[in-house]
């Protein structure tokens, strides 16, 4: 155990087993490798900057590297694991100027995901993005700018930021068209920041409807106040190519539609970065992310997994599941510090629990809503939804709100919910998810005792109307 | 089963039991014996009436006596009754022009609650209100009004209203100073009413802090910001006395404390209604309203009790427990009309869940927070109080949310949580309700998967960070 804690990835699940690590084992040496140069940054406010609802690249920011380093962290940016030997329990490293091997007593693979590009052709044209990591989110905000006033200093996070890249969008005509691929989260949130800049916004998804993970009745109120707020919709067009000379001038759908835009957005999903354990005994679960126990120990001896890169345990089934989502990571990698310190933690499970903001819509999810999911975990699942008041009645500022709920026909447990109102309609998931988190009956769920107050609910909350009308087909 | 089944009183819980009684079983007679006017009627909506967002006193009914009949329900107003006979199976009811002897097959007795008055004197006075029952809340919204401009008609519910009353406070010189007796919920929202109608607000109020069962750190916090908003507050002050020549000029603390006024507003409580079942050997519990079973039953067959006049069982001790609110009243009138129905259905139990709006404060509390009501129960109890954003703290619009959270040493279990802050700060109680309602321990709480996205909540919302932080200490 005089073998450090090695964590490869600073981000939230890194960084968090380190603070962990070092605050309960002092003496325990503890190495963060990160490839890059950013740390600690908050993914999830990137289209807030791109907004301009949030001003610099260093508010972003968690920790910086010297909040890091004071706490005792030795953390080394710049620097690519870019292997692994589990039976001498060593990982090889690239520096910027040479390349080493370092022992490890615990490891912690916390590698993230990474935005998914392919298999749309042209993705490498100028004004083609991803929103993965800061120096996009930079460069998508330079490009929005005038160039006449644009300045990379604007921008924050100074000593970090790709300069040449954010100069260079900087400089370039601002788009007026501009297509987003991916009606998920990161689609909806940023059609809402580009829409935010007076862009004429197109979205593009594959299905049939948005936000798919959350259900029929959110997809529909979600694009129908998309198409309110002058946002264009081409459900059911999968995007199969960007087209241009240098820059993105055209998308091409596999229907042969076609639109003239000036940037492309790309928002189709994350894939897990397993490239580094590929050569190891380190297993991968079904859904292709790191298989991990209740502890985060993966197949490996003193080899653990958090984070993006890692499954975890779903609390409907029981069953390992990939939800890729900021709390998991935080919370497993808090545990996972614990546990390297001598105190086993649990990294707890997951109910897929997500949230979004739609311009004025709040959209919440949690659970298994999709049937075949349910099915194939061994369920029969049913589904209500309701629409009802978020307020009473007579009382100003409420909203009607949409609540899904999904039960198993037998046994009356609750899969999963998802809602979707413009008055704290998000927040009220995590009831959902709690009910979920302590395996409720619909009829459990109906009989919870929710705050009732006319400025902030109903005498029956949406989710207790909801309940009742599930538990009556039950 | 012939006979019908007869409810007294015509609010929450006694029409929830009568329409689900017709619903379930439409050849059943139902009868509603209701002494007054008004029925169905949203006690918790008065303040917001008299404040002037809520327009008409008719917005505050759910049903009007027409939707009730329409349901099939035999609705007598101004039918009072004054007997039980529960081996005869009659209750003497006296109407507007007799008195007549009714028997049933089930009772339910859904009598409510009535505001407390005692022991302060002079409550006789003219300007002396308290705010139960929609005829008081029209008075002050008459007395509030300029003569000049006043109409009975204004108010709406024009059928029903004391019109007298009304009139004669309508005529009258407005107040501009108020003191509002007790400072729990109904005082609070009574403070911010009388605000927007720019009175000299002062709030007196016996304990030491403002909403004593949200426990010191809402009581704080909403002590702070109504000062900021310019309320008086005289804490620690027993109001013994309202003094004048037919209005009320003073109130009387017991300390000798006295304050020109020109209205007083009592809420300091309210007690259940009981007295028609004191000469029936229908028992009382300990808190003093009627003992009922998990369906609802009296300890007398065929007669029931809901409602403010009835006990439930707490979620958190098991024990009986008074705590008249709106939702557990619903639901109890509910499930009893179901069980007479033929379809047994309990009634649930309730967690003392309130919410209640302070100015821009929104106070949330659930369970237990007392200490000495904690260990009477065979509790340990112990807490923490942290203070965290409501959204990331990059991302606009967040409040400090200040969440306290309690928990048995021993075991571990939640007991109960209170919280307080301006951004959803209290729908997110009901998460911690929920918590209770399957007894979960802090540890669980804690790993549950709550809601994270910029706008709605930091990675670890506050309830997390309390649920972290109180699991620290056991």
């Amino acid at each position: 155990m005089s073998d450090p804690f090695v964590v490869v990835g600073g981000d939230a699940a890194g960084l968090s087993a380190a603070s962990k690590c070092r605050r309960e084992d002092p003496e325990r040496a503890v190495l963060v490798f990160e490839k890059g140069r950013w740390v600690s940054y908050a993914h999830c406010g990137t289209p807030y900057f791109v907004k301009g609802e949030v001003d610099s690249l260093t508010d972003l920011l968690s920790l910086s590297p010297a909040d890091i380093e004071d706490r005792g962290i030795d953390l080394r940016r710049e620097h690519e694991v870019v292997a692994v030997d589990t039976d001498a329990q060593t990982v090889t490293v690239r520096g910027p100027d040479s390349k080493f091997t370092q022992s490890y007593g615990d490891l912690l693979v916390a590698t993230g995901g990474s935005a998914v590009s392919a298999p749309i052709e042209g993705f490498h044209l100028d004004g083609a993005f991803t929103m993965h990591g800061l120096d996009h989110a930079a460069a998508v905000r330079a490009f929005l700018a005038d160039p006449g006033e644009f300045s990379v200093g604007d921008l924050g996070g100074a000593t970090d930021v790709d300069r040449d890249m954010a100069a260079r969008y900087g400089a370039m005509e601002p788009p007026e068209t501009v297509a987003v691929v991916g009606g998920g989260y990161v689609g909806v949130e940023m059609a809402e920041a580009f829409s935010a800049h007076d862009l004429d916004v197109h979205v593009f998804q594959r299905p049939n409807r948005l936000l798919s993970p959350f259900g029929e009745a959110v997809g529909e109120r979600v694009a129908d106040h998309l198409r309110e707020q002058g946002v264009t919709l081409h459900l059911g067009e999968e995007v199969a190519a960007l087209r241009g000379e240098g820059q993105v001038e055209t998308v091409v759908c596999g229907s042969g539609t076609k639109l003239a835009v000036d940037a492309a957005l790309v928002g189709i999903g994350i894939q897990p970065n397993t490239a580094l354990i590929e050569e190891t005994p380190v297993e991968l679960g079904d859904s292709g992310a790191i298989a991990t126990d209740e502890f985060g120990r993966t197949t490996v001896e003193n080899v653990y997994a958090a984070g993006d890169v890692a499954e975890m345990r779903h609390v409907v089934t029981d069953d390992p599941t990939w939800d890729p989502l900021g709390l998991p990571a935080n919370r497993a990698g808090r545990a996972i510090g614990s546990t390297v310190a001598g105190t086993p933690e649990p990294v707890g499970g997951v109910a897929g629990t997500a949230v979004v903001k739609a311009f004025e819509l709040e959209c919440g999810r949690a659970g298994i809503l999709d049937y075949e999911r349910a099915r194939t975990a061994g369920f029969d699942p049913v589904s209500e939804t309701i629409t009802a008041g978020s307020r009473s009645g007579y009382y100003p500022g409420g909203s009607e709100t949409t609540v899904t709920l999904t039960a198993d026909r037998s046994s009356g447990r609750l899969l999963g919910g998802s809602i979707v109102g413009a008055d704290r309609a998000a927040i009220r998931i995590d009831t959902i998810a709690t009910a979920l988190g302590s395996k409720m009956t619909v009829a459990e769920l109906e009989r919870q005792d929710l705050a009732y107050a006319p400025p902030f609910s109903p005498v029956w909350d949406p989710i207790l109307v909801a309940a009742k009308v599930l538990g009556g087909r039950l």
